[in-house]
């Protein structure tokens, strides 16, 4: 048979071939996080994975494509196809304005960096960061200036439109310096509230076996289909693996029982999404998910949203006690004690949801900064340190451990991820609201471990999306709201403050 | 710098480049039979690696290659260089005998044919199994015919030279005729004069994490870098990954806690070889084991040779009591009888060293008869019956689940590897009299675990040589005989009869 549009089916040939072979890339990316020796066998890896990008990066470089696009322009296509050819065509562009041999250099400063980082890390010696850091800003500035030039974006508009198509500096900015105006007062307000509250910590040890098979119990409950993913142990939790098989992580801690949990419950988030991204169209941009933020709000709606709800708790309680044995720690209440306990600290990644905002609006505005060409590296201690105290009324001066050494991104390169968490945070608390409103009162099948009603409702209204529109697009059609931090405000009010409880 | 060897270094550099590759091609095989998800997850695994294959394919089939390896014909080799080039055009040679649809077509077919094997053996059902063979052993006929026209070989010949270059079935039929001769009266023997001996069973339960530690801690002690690979866990245990980072598994049964063990040495043979392969040529031809027959050979000079002895036994005896408390099956002369208890069975896996070559011997005869086209697959069970019989004395008539339908060989298409298994325990059995030969008595320094002796003169004489010279010519070197019959003979005699014990 002929195809009626020749030149888009070879474009979608070509994307599922390169889906099928990044499939051997993700694993073995996956294995060398889980499982690889610690020895020799890194350095063999590091070269057969930067073998394969390089092929990869080949083939997305056939100049044929251009003419394929041009050609696929004129092709009588069905909507969903003109989209899909959209993000082609978008991707095409990213791809071109950077030159590969600009890619090529990032990625060894990158790798230098890190090693960098981690030694930096262990000394809290910020001169040894920064003078890895240094010269790899100075490359992404000029990726992302060039970048912005083919976009017609500002540079650092442009970083940020990699993660979320149409997002821009000057928007974060706006979004959150609104969070930064009532956040504080809210804080304070909460940990005042907290002090009068008993919390009964769990009393471990709470065997590893005994955690995972809880673990997995709740993913199953959750939805999460063990025929097409694994559940395994990484120093950093992170979902990796293919939408066909995903494989995801967690670490466990024997003295803590809860923490491992909800890891585990962040990660079914951004796993069930990635298994029910649109099947039919696996391979094709169009069956990718949009947006950062909107990944990172899927991991929140169970982690955030669902998991510290009293429904939620009575449901956990029971399988916590048979997991470990009954004890009073583990009644309801309690858990939603635990999981709810505000307290100002200094690291990202261990804060809880009232503190995260401050540490994501902190970098949000020192890498503006960067790219606006206001600081260099070695001004960042001194706005971290003004911010922290500001936002948090924390003292970080001269504990660049806990500073800005603590997070991984910016020595990867990575500049303008960040923002997602907090637009993420947005859109689990929007998506929660809009469910509420959808479907009514849930309680009675959470407390039975009956979520289907919402996965379906995240199913039909984002997962099952893919890419059919931008993620804030598809986050307005699901909730009536683009990134909006009023009903995240809402939300904490309602939850830390009892205003509507 | 300008290389004086320009050709040559390039075909080096791609040879690397293939070699980097395959390495996430290893790394994907070994997830698929180790941890894989059973669902919908293998789908996408098979058509990720078959794109893989054929992207790998084309690299290998790229057509300047003749031309490099012409040119480079002409450069100023040194003597090493040399060999790896002429083991390039062999396989080139081999590469270009066949056409890659054929290739293709072969995999569908063997695919099929594998599922059918897999239902078949289930069933008991010959004639399914049977009509999925045929059509596959005639793709694999054209096969060995176009690659003995291009060798100037006999057809089944060239497939033996594709694991053993330089073998015919000829050689095999005299090699292994004369075991034939001399194996039923030797194990007559052996079997009537362990009849009056006792031997005592292991008592399990034998936890899985005692006996993994167990194993681990045996690997450890003969030298296995664990630096640079892994033990897990498969239904079919073996030995995959790369050099770098070699892969094993084995399987645990909580009743028998010396079938893993067994296992585990088989398979750390195998591992070290991989280990120790020359580093500096890794990915050139010149640094791969060159024949099948001489990696069991390694395999098996752990398994059947070092630790069936009495000082190997002295040493393990402690540490089975350790990992499980002593018990009186622990002691060494009982190890000893338990590993050297001869036993007639249907299955070539489960074998005694004794009986394992009569199960060799009659697969090589059918694959020869094969080939020869003396018969067609629905022969294969009247000639499995007669030889089983004549060999073992088992009566097969009807049972093709422990007949011709237990092995996975046929149904991939692989045919010519099986005289490897008896070819490797000749070898085995070979440098095991050399190192004796060589080193005199170890048993000493094996009492204390101390293995290093073994294992320098075979990383010296064999791992180290990668494929200076082929399989036989480096037995013949570290040996001074090829594959010789009467090695084992006396090995056998002397652990079976105590003839010279």
């Amino acid at each position: 048979m002929v195809s009626a549009t020749p030149a888009y089916a070879a474009l979608v040939a070509g994307q599922l071939r390169l889906h099928r072979l990044q499939h051997l890339q993700a694993m073995a990316t996956w294995d060398r996080m889980v499982q690889m020796p610690g020895g020799g066998a890194a350095q063999a890896r590091s070269a057969a994975q930067a073998e394969f990008a390089a092929l990869l990066q080949d083939l997305r470089d056939d100049p044929a494509h251009d003419a394929q696009l041009a050609r696929a322009e004129q092709e009588a296509l069905a909507p969903h196809e003109r989209r899909n050819l959209a993000l082609m065509q978008r991707n095409r562009r990213r791809v071109q304005a950077v030159p590969a041999a600009l890619v090529a250099q990032r990625e060894a400063l990158g790798s230098a960096a890190m090693g960098a980082w981690m030694q930096a890390r262990a000394e809290n010696d910020w001169a040894r960061f920064s003078s890895a850091l240094s010269p790899l800003l100075a490359l992404v500035r000029e990726e992302a200036a060039r970048l912005g030039e083919a976009l017609n974006l500002q540079p650092y508009d442009a970083l940020l439109d990699g993660f979320e198509p149409g997002l821009t500096g000057m928007r974060v900015q706006a979004l959150f310096g609104e969070v930064a105006q009532w956040l504080p007062d809210l804080l304070e307000h909460a940990i005042a509230r907290q002090a009068t509250t008993d919390v009964i910590e769990p009393v471990g040890p709470f065997p590893v076996a005994a955690q995972k098979a809880l673990g997995e119990r709740v993913m199953r409950a959750i939805g999460f289909d063990f025929g097409a993913g694994r559940l395994d142990v990484s120093t950093h939790p992170f979902t990796g693996g293919v939408p066909e098989d995903v494989r995801l992580t967690t670490r466990y801690d024997e003295a803590d029982c809860l923490s491992a949990l909800r890891g585990t419950l962040h990660e079914t988030g951004h796993a069930c999404y990635q298994q029910h991204l649109p099947r039919h169209w696996l391979g094709q941009p169009l069956a990718e998910p949009p947006s950062a933020a909107l990944h990172e709000g899927q991991a929140l709606s169970f982690e955030r949203q669902l998991a510290p709800t009293a429904a939620f708790t009575r449901w956990l309680s029971p399988l916590l006690a048979e997991a470990f044995g009954a004890q009073p720690a583990f009644e309801p209440h309690n858990l939603l004690r635990l999981w709810t306990r505000v307290r100002r600290g200094f690291i990202r990644i261990e804060a809880d949801e009232l503190s995260y905002p401050a540490h994501v609006i902190l970098r949000g505005q020192i890498e503006q900064a960067l790219f606006d060409g206001r600081i260099e590296v070695d001004d960042i201690p001194a706005w971290w340190d003004e911010r922290m105290h500001a936002l948090l009324g924390l003292d970080t001066r001269g504990d660049f451990r806990r500073g800005p050494l603590q997070d991984v991104h910016w020595c990867q390169g990575m500049f303008g991820y960040f923002p997602a968490y907090l637009l993420g945070a947005m859109a689990a608390a929007q998506l929660r609201a809009a469910m509420a409103r959808d479907l009514g009162d849930l309680d009675t099948q959470i407390e039975r471990g009956n979520f289907s009603a919402i996965t379906g409702w995240l199913d039909t209204r984002i997962w099952q999306q893919g890419s059919l529109a931008d993620g804030e697009e598809l986050l307005r059609r699901a909730t009536g709201q683009g990134y909006t931090p009023a009903v995240l405000r809402a939300h904490f009010e309602q939850r830390y403050l009892g205003a509507a409880a």
